[in-house]
């Protein structure tokens, strides 16, 4: 693979499982307890990150890492653009653009034009609201948020290339990622949205890196994010859970910012006895952010819902969806689906009857019944509208869901029995969008142009993925944010 | 007293000491571990919180409440002129201001004008910077930054009459308070700088009430406040500490123009599992936050520095200034001074030699001298410059102390031996400025004069510090922000 993909070569790429060089994606069980943690004498690891990023090249860039993270930023654009109509981003414009500075940067797939702060919040909101969007599942971070939405913000008012950005969007994801698996699962456990809280060095190491700032600087950027880092679970299911991943942009820049001027911070912020990975977590391992630095690139072990509900529920849509379309299936073909599952998915999802879209999203009966319908399970199949529908709620009374200790949380057992007395099935393994299981381009651009038909015209949307696959060789990566202005 | 102070009736009330009705300030021992208190179904804090500052009226706010509310504005106001010049401020200034919106709010005692949302951040640095603003004892918060910051610019901007911005504030600082003690001291403990951690409820719940929210809008305010909830101990030192007061008002101020636009937050964000109180702290008293609401004041516990250092040496300095100024002294005079001290004194402040202003903050023999030659411990006599003066020096080297564990960290004894072999001694039970001595207005005024100098002809001076004390009668509480432009 060279410095520069097309999109043939992504079509290409994605459809073998690349290999990763990435540490394992199993999840970080940091065993000392705090005291012992301290007693063992922490690495300086604010500063080895901070010289890590400044000195980072882009010829340093593995080819893995390069192909992710146009992949990662082609979704997050792409859920940018999905969002962009939702009532949680008309709210937060109705309450704040009237406070925005210079209008030097674009909302995504909308008509305001924002400060560069203000800019990055939204985009962060918009790329979060369905929540549709990347996962790094060896901290349950969305990486793309907090690091894209800073910089792209920030590029459309420097004039930033595709190569610098990409490099800078590498580097953010890395050390949000590897500060988030220093702390998980104990910081996720005790109740913070990780997101938000690991996100914001993300933004500030990624708009540093653009900035140009020195060592030091650096390391008062990853202080003065600290300093900032929030968000609480007990968002989830309210417009704040967005808000986490668009306030860590902005404060991740605005961190950048000051660190620029001087502003002073904590040479060791991370790791100091107050500061954020004993203050937030009551484990730490401080090894995930120092060991293989500049080895291994976290970016590699991104991925992408292909389905816009929880993960425990992709292997059955999987299902479904294959065998729909492998049968040209119908609903008035079919006498009945049974799912054999994993005991969490019918705890998680065993809503029999939803009344509203966000209800459907944990009814897996709707779920199957939907994705057999209309092949997808997007944000159009979890409207309120969508839940009324006749054909589906028949179908939906037709699925019965066994549960099965046998079966893994990653797998799903999907049987349709035809009104002919047929059986079709399908044992998947690992659902599409899995590590194991990539979405290919092709699934990709499906996703886009699905969430991207909300706010814009069909041919825009053509022109910007075009863009997007091409975006390490953009001049001026603030195009392709302008690009997606609605006519 | 009647709802309006004249600075007469000032001067007069404030040489006594005022009654409280406000809850012991002594520090909240909460017994109950996370799991304990959650088993015993906390009550529903937020709420019961927002329905009291949706419902208060001005005419339900005691004058205890409405006199030491004056008297925390005032100190704030000539804290921020203080802190206006100060590197810190310049460098948050270069740093953000080309970002500002619209300048509809003034930057006290700067000729900058920023939008509301940096005035805020800007005027909350200000007033911390010199770490010299107002302290609750009870929680260690300081209690006007995150608040006034928020709604004085929101005032410049809306128009607001000094009994609105009065109640807003005192309410304010209730919510930050009562939040901040159902966590102290574990919250503390863990590492979370509480004037930042808690203050941006405060902030928020001000300005919420300016905006005229209703309850669930206030419930949602406080929710979006405690996801931005951020600030570590480790930054002290550092210029993120004053950034923490002005990031916890303006963020306060985001929270309540977010929930009046109906962005939605939890419902219990401060005792649910994964809220606030139980994700920031390790133990929780959350009848902190509920018991005898609309009864006691917290800002009647509110105490204002006379000396620009800790307040472990304030008894000291206290005693060597009422011996200098009852005994017309000069450095000339002295042969010895001997001070008898809390060990604790000696292990924060047993620096003899300091050879910055900073490190002169950590010598109780530089603070002895430096008090005796210019009766005076502000922040003049913390500059570089000051630390060198040879006068000072040599008295310096004439200062011992002894450490007593029979004396308070509250007390101090300074004997102070003549030429001529007479020993002047005085015993502090308690310094100028505790709760049990609180500063006279005559004091305060002092304090903000030669804060105020620093940015501000005398003449300006005179007239700003007239206006706060009448500050309930402002029709426009913008005039006086205004005010403090330099010409």
């Amino acid at each position: 693979m060279t410095d520069s993909y097309s999109r043939r070569s992504f079509i290409k790429a994605s459809s073998i499982a690349l290999g990763s060089t990435a540490i394992p994606v199993t999840a970080n069980v940091a065993s000392a307890a705090t005291e012992k943690a301290l007693a063992s004498n922490p690495p300086d690891a604010t500063r080895q990150l901070a010289h890590y990023v400044v000195n980072s090249r882009w010829s340093d860039i593995p080819d893995s890492a390069r192909y992710e993270a146009i992949r990662s930023v082609f979704n997050w654009i792409g859920c940018c653009l999905g969002g962009a109509r939702h009532v949680t981003t008309d709210r937060a414009i109705a309450a704040l653009a009237e406070f925005s500075g210079k209008p030097e940067a674009s909302v995504l797939g909308r008509p305001e034009r924002l400060d560069i702060m203000h800019a990055a919040l939204l985009n962060g909101i918009t790329s979060h609201v369905l929540d549709y969007d990347d996962t790094h599942l060896a901290t349950i971070i969305h990486p793309a948020g907090p690091v894209a939405s800073a910089i792209l913000a920030l590029a459309e008012r420097n004039h930033i290339s595709g190569e610098d950005f990409m490099h800078a969007f590498i580097l953010g994801v890395e050390v949000e990622c590897r500060i988030g698996k220093a702390v998980y699962p104990s910081h996720y456990e005790r109740g913070f949205h990780i997101t938000g809280t690991a996100g914001v060095f993300g933004g500030a190491a990624a708009a540093g890196k653009l900035l140009g700032l020195n060592e030091q600087q650096m390391v008062w950027a990853l202080g003065i994010a600290a300093t900032q880092s929030a968000g609480l679970k007990e968002m989830f299911g309210t417009m704040c859970k967005a808000f986490h991943p668009g306030s860590a942009g902005q404060n991740g820049l605005k961190a950048a910012l000051l660190a620029a001027k001087d502003f002073t911070s904590s040479n060791g912020a991370i790791e100091a006895k107050e500061g954020f990975a004993f203050t937030y977590s009551d484990e730490q391992d401080f090894s995930q952010i120092t060991d293989n630095l500049g080895e291994t690139f976290e970016v590699t072990s991104n991925t992408y819902k292909p389905f816009a509900c929880g993960i425990v529920t992709h292997p059955i849509i999987d299902g479904c969806i294959q065998l729909r379309n492998e049968h040209k299936l119908t609903s008035d073909m079919i006498s009945r689906v049974s799912l054999r599952v994993n005991p969490l998915v019918i705890k998680l999802t065993g809503k029999k009857a939803p009344q509203t879209g966000l209800e459907a999203k944990f009814s897996i009966f709707y779920i199957s019944a939907a994705s057999i319908i209309q092949g997808v399970a997007g944000p159009n199949q979890f409207t309120d509208a969508a839940v009324r529908d006749a054909e589906t709620i028949a179908l939906r009374d037709k699925v019965e869901a066994t549960s099965d200790e046998n079966v893994s949380e990653e797998e799903a057992f999907v049987a349709i029995r035809l009104n002919d007395g047929t059986v079709l099935s399908k044992h998947i393994e690992h659902a599409i969008g899995s590590k194991e299981r990539p979405m290919t381009a092709e699934s990709l651009e499906k996703k886009f142009r699905d969430q991207a038909m909300s706010a814009l015209p069909e041919r825009q949307i053509d022109d910007i993925m075009a863009m997007c696959w091409e975006f390490e060789s953009l001049d001026d990566v603030g195009d392709i944010a302008r690009a997606t202005a609605p006519a």
